[in-house]
């Protein structure tokens, strides 16, 4: 009876190990130095001569709720030293053994005695769990040594034991005290006081005017400081650009959504080149910045509760503020949205420009008072997930000064390579009829403040009437409206360090979008990091099997506090969680091998060596289905792509060609983006291709979403907010699981922006480039290649009578399949 | 590319419907003084001399966000009066007019032009959503009247609109001012500073030594209270009784967990009466109580973080304190846990006692140092769902002094109904295998403290052995066990009002454990109130179609503060969440009709009228699966329960009969528990029969988890805990739905208690009563009737070769259908 939530805590009896790739080795006397700082080695601790009395002391500060002596005393008699003796006993009689501390230790780390270790032999369980431990502890350097390096791990449920302290009101007693923020192994710790945080909202003035109102754009920012700034500290800030944040127009959106079961239409051939649709800026003049009346360092507004991030949230106990800003176009602010143009981006640079001390704000858009951000130390890092993380790289391709770092998750870097694909139409999976002005719209937040949309009613409908016209759903083609959205073209200005991280099934923001930063970056003089988790769309800062937030302290009190903690070294390039295991990663040096690519060629129902005995001969399918299953298909996509991968008895047997490899004979790593090539004819004069690449073979595979292990189980800080815990659980067995999609128009054979011809039933060769992976294939399992026309859930859906045929002979799929798996940390 | 969260946020495009079941007529006069009381009306709105002028110092309040003139002046400009005029230009002119009221009203609430209302008849959008409004607004009274009525009106996102004003700040100017809660409207507002609550915990001292220690067992009570109790404000409290929030085994629960996959036993027939099984108490003698050792105002330990729940939160904020306790047996106190017994009866009512200050409590389990519930009022309520609700179910049972009212969500009545039904082993759905000794052991927390298991860990070993053995699987009977945890004996001890919500689709703790208690209150000089919603076992405190929070925060007003706000009158007795409509609720009397009840009697297939013709026969079903099935059927349970209720060409058709009535004329109404009698033969000595009703017809139902609409939009206080906003959507076209089950061993005919005998082909008449419900059978649908023999998710599966055989034409079942719907409010 007892709630879910708390059964889920151990679904599936899946194997803990604990990762930490944030921890960093210091000498002991720094390590001491440390403890000291902290108020951990109080003379009282140091004063005592036996290792048994030091012990006792540092137990008994692990329980910050224990006010008095006798609950302190209390605390040591629930804890075992070993099978038979509690703690309290033990150290009376001035027992000490590493046994007994590492029993008393992994109690303290909330694991638990006959189910996760036995106290006979607790380091067999530290070495299993991936714990650090000391075996020698004979002297109190040793044993301050191993407490400190207790501080530093992480507890069952995936917070540092220091971090679970700082939770039970550890830090309460540096509340007002400390002017400057504290670090322990390198990360800023939670010492300043929440409640009282400051909160405060500005309007920067842009150098845009885009409701072409006469005024320049002013820009709303919510800003949330450590009130010590008031009394000298200065802090950097943690900027998140959220068109979200102020509101979406859900409705609207909805009602612009375009319809998908339209035919593909044929292009005319033409020999547009690249100079001829590359966009060019043209700066239009401008109206003059206002005049400012006075300057206050006051704000006149302030706000209760921000749209926030929770990793921002994590940071507002360790000496950062959190800045809010949702750009031109939202709700408080002037402009109108234009979904990932220049002029984003410049609303974006605006507020890291007033961060930095080089552009004005006002206290309202009345006044002309101006508001300097006085309490920032000019460094700035900005974060957040998809398009919020979208703006930090476009930011960043600025060079803005001030932007020190980006964390950039599950990012768009082109936005072709968001709304398209080959030439086609391509939604994001999920959101079928979405495009750029679909988005425009949603995040139009000035429309829910009627009073002030009355004003840019006319000109943002006309300007949302151009998108609609420049986004171009009748070819599908890369344009000047794409160009112009595409960040990859401006990647030599990023002086930035970047961290990316992006989810290998993330068919929203596909992998192709960080794949090609990651390698537009490698020429850049600048640090790039890299994780890529088995997840959807999602954040990874609350999974337990990876301590993300703590690499983020680490970065980020390198890059904004120049602490020298070595994070550039330490934190690994490229991080990968494995598909197959359960809380496991692995660090690599670089997405793509640098081995030559291998062949697999198509033969019927099969995909063979290169070196096979082909048959010639072509396999062919058709496109249409009846009125019914075509109604059932375009709404229930799960069902059509269960069907469509199904192998045997397949309703959609005819609407689509497998090839499967043999069995795999043993486990191997697909890695970077397979390339498949046709020989293709269809019956029309226009066309389109799509490519799955499946793994074949019955195994419990990842839930696709990860699973709450406990809620609200993360803190933040001392009676601040919470996250839930989270970490990827095994599903029910499937059959099957979904590596890699692609996409071609048969018109766009030569380019994105070219019509080719496309005459009906002649063959012609198509190459397409997969989504990028890291994937294992397990044993005895079988890589298959799907080749079909609509893609219920992304393409357009014509349901025309259309057919197609491939030339087997001459159709391959290359990719590069290896036997290494990373080094496993 | 949006948050799907936020995509959520109208997933269907349903209608809103608000709902107010908490908001209380009262005078003008008392408006007044109430806006008065807050600080609305101040002498600066009352000098006004026009509608407009005030209107403008009402709305402006609105906005405590907006620190200076400037700031309120572009607040009011962000806001339409009419189609074409911003409010600050429109009072500017000196206008008002009731229509611009009302605009600016549904704008405050959240509502959206064009999309929710229209700036021509904001009326009427008032009317279709369910607003109040005054319709002739000519003099400052009415105006502050309809001002009233606005701040007591919920937002579309489902909070009072003077709760979102208070998220914002509104009652910080209260903080620490106040000596006494406000109320207005009939409820406490949130004027206690939330980041200064004190947070103490004590040791209650039981009557009870379940761990046979030679001591009383301690009880840890956690008590979170607003800081003005520390100079004179004296609150009530609000305690909940949770065995799970110190932690719970779940490995070791699930170790436990009973084997399903074997076959029922026969009975060797008996005579036994309920006299012979009764449980009579049978007090032992206790250790003598410790001597107190002084006496301290203070707490000795503290905490951070309770295992909350979000209505105690919310209360956090209004003047009273959260009292959270987790009995015998869990982490930290003292004794073992025995699954609702009369012990943790006795467990959960000590600290009623000592909150009532009829018992002692310590600061720590050394020291002997008293302390006293000094803050409290002593009125007591208590608050929670499922096992939580359970025991403050079984501590009203005692009547025990101070406990003013429960509010009991998803409460177990008599654990039998929970684990047992009809004499046989009846698993909660989605828990096979669990019992009461499971869960003793889930929420036996002490285990957590090694050291202090150490010392419990054989006699709770013992204890678990016995609770073991006399829950007694091999009969499934009622028995001792099972009579002394079975609250509805002691009925009459209830002196607390009650208020009960249980989900009509909840198949964990089913329907009949509410609906027993609700009857059996009938008899009782105490009001009793009952909220039934679709749902399955889940609170229902953060639906937007309901001001559930509000009504209980009237009602716990009314009962721990003597506040006249007539709610015992005010809210209706049973309301019962609509099947077929989302966001609507009726009111009813009564759970049962008062009607006689109808029959429905069995013919092949069919479900026919009293007076139908009869053929004689008998239809037969086999309970024995093949191996494959058997295996998939035993894990995969929706699959099993998909193909029982397939009507055509089921893969399970021989192992089950469907009766199905003829299609419905119009929308009925299905009300109380329907009983289904049956002439049954088997070719065994021990057999069981199980029941479905279900209602067939293609339709969009609800989904059966309620859809989160934004995330944390509901606010508990201002910066102070959130909850998400969730309601019931529509879920795809489903062709059934199952309306209720029943269950029965054949050798219980008689009693739950006695074994009858059963022959081989030996026809016998069986009744049974199905879990209770209030359910509408929609117009061109048809209600079905399934009967089998072993269910995989709740009954053990004995996979025996075993057939049934039913006597059609004495079959029967009975049950009311009306055509009134119930009053809709």
């Amino acid at each position: 009876m007892y709630n879910q939530a708390i059964r889920e805590l151990n679904p599936g009896g899946f194997i803990l190990k604990n990762n930490q790739f944030a921890h960093i080795t210091i000498s002991g006397s720094q390590k001491i130095t440390e403890l000291r700082s902290i108020g951990y080695l109080t003379p009282e601790i140091l004063a005592k001569k036996t290792l048994a009395k030091t012990w006792r002391e540092l137990v008994i500060r692990a329980f910050p709720q224990a006010l008095t002596i006798s609950s302190q005393t209390e605390k040591l008699a629930s804890l075992l030293a070993d099978a038979n003796t509690d703690l309290l006993t033990y150290i009376n009689q001035g027992n000490f053994s590493v046994t007994a501390f590492y029993n008393v230790a992994l109690q303290l780390l909330e694991f638990l005695p006959e189910i996760d270790f036995n106290f006979s032999n607790p380091i067999e369980a530290m070495e299993k769990i991936n714990l650090p431990y000391i075996t020698n502890i004979s002297t109190t350097d040793t044993l301050l040594s191993a407490w400190y390096d207790l501080l530093c791990t992480h507890t069952k449920n995936g917070q540092l034991l220091i971090d679970v302290l700082a939770a039970n009101g550890f830090f309460v007693k540096f509340y007002g005290k400390v002017t400057q923020p504290l670090f322990f192994n390198g990360k800023a710790l939670p010492v300043f006081n929440t409640d009282k945080l400051i909160r405060e909202v500005v309007y920067v003035e842009s150098t845009l005017d885009t409701d072409k109102d006469g005024k320049l754009d002013l820009l709303k920012v919510e800003i949330i400081r450590p009130s010590e700034t008031n009394t000298g500290l200065k802090v950097p800030a943690l900027y998140t650009a959220s068109p979200y944040n102020q509101g979406t127009n859900d409705e609207d959106g909805d009602k612009l959504m375009h319809p998908m079961n339209v035919p593909l239409s044929h292009k005319i051939p033409n020999n547009t080149t690249y100079d001829e649709i590359a966009y060019h800026s043209s700066p239009s003049p401008l109206p003059n910045p206002r005049v400012p009346a006075g300057i206050t360092k006051e704000a006149s507004e302030t706000f209760s509760r921000e749209f926030s991030y929770t990793l921002n949230d994590y940071f507002l106990a360790r000496g950062f503020a959190a800045v809010y800003a949702a750009g031109i176009g939202t709700m408080d602010s002037g402009g109108v949205r234009t979904c990932g143009s220049e002029d984003e981006t410049a609303s974006t640079v605006a507020i890291i420009e007033w961060l930095n001390g080089q552009r004005r704000a006002f206290t309202n858009k009345t006044d002309n008072i101006q508001i300097e951000a006085w309490w920032c130390n000019n460094a700035i890092a900005m974060t957040g997930r998809s398009y919020l993380g979208t703006l930090a790289t476009a930011a960043a391709t600025t060079g803005v000064a001030g932007l020190k770092t980006i964390i950039s998750e599950a990012a768009i870097s082109s936005w072709y390579d968001y709304y398209r694909d080959g030439g086609l139409v391509v939604a994001p999976c999920g959101f079928p009829g979405e495009d750029a002005d679909v988005l425009a719209l949603e995040c139009f937040s000035r429309k829910k403040q009627a009073g002030d949309y009355l004003s840019v009613k006319e000109f943002f409908s006309k300007q949302l009437q151009k998108i609609t016209a420049e986004q171009d759903r009748t070819t599908g083609n890369y344009n000047s409206f794409w160009d112009a959205r595409n960040y990859l073209k401006n990647i030599k200005g990023i002086k930035a360090d970047i961290v990316m991280v992006h989810g290998l099934n993330d068919w929203n923001v596909k992998p192709r979008n960080v794949y090609q930063l990651w390698n537009s970056l490698k020429e850049l003089p600048i640090k790039q990091k890299l994780i890529l988790h088995q997840g959807q769309h999602i954040y990874v800062n609350n999974f337990r099997s990876l301590d993300f937030t703590d690499m983020m302290n680490l970065w980020l009190s390198y890059k904004l506090y120049d602490v020298p903690n070595n994070a550039a070294e330490v934190l690994p390039d490229i991080l990968v969680q494995d598909n197959l295991q359960v809380e496991t990663w692995h660090s690599y040096k670089d997405w793509d091998s640098n081995e030559p690519a291998q062949n697999l060629l198509l033969q019927q129902h099969e995909l063979v060596p290169e070196n096979s005995e082909l048959q010639e001969g072509a396999a062919n399918f058709q496109d249409h289905l009846n009125e019914e299953d075509f109604s059932l298909y375009s709404t229930n996509h799960a069902l059509w792509k269960e069907h469509l991968l199904q192998v045997e008895n397949s309703p959609l047997k005819n609407n689509r060609l497998i090839f499967k490899s043999a069995l795999f004979e043993e486990e191997m790593l697909l890695q970077g983006a397979p390339e498949v090539t046709v020989n293709v004819s269809t019956n029309k004069d226009h066309g389109l291709l799509s490519f799955m690449l499946v793994d074949y073979g019955n195994k419990k595979r990842f839930k696709p979403v990860p699973t709450t292990l406990a809620r609200k189980a993360l803190n933040l800080g001392y009676h601040w907010r919470e996250d839930d815990l989270t970490e990827f659980t095994l599903d029910k067995e499937t059959p099957w699981k979904m590596i890699s999609v692609g996409h071609i128009n048969l018109q766009n054979r030569t380019s994105l922006w070219k019509n080719d011809e496309l005459l009906p039933n002649t063959f012609y060769p198509v190459s397409v480039k997969l989504q990028p992976t890291f994937y294992k294939i397990p044993k005895d399992h079988q890589l298959g290649l799907i080749i079909y026309a609509t893609d219920m859930r992304m393409t357009v859906r014509g349901n025309e009578e259309q057919s197609y045929s491939i030339q087997l002979a001459e159709s391959k799929l290359a990719l590069h399949l290896t036997k290494k798996a990373g080094s496993k940390k």
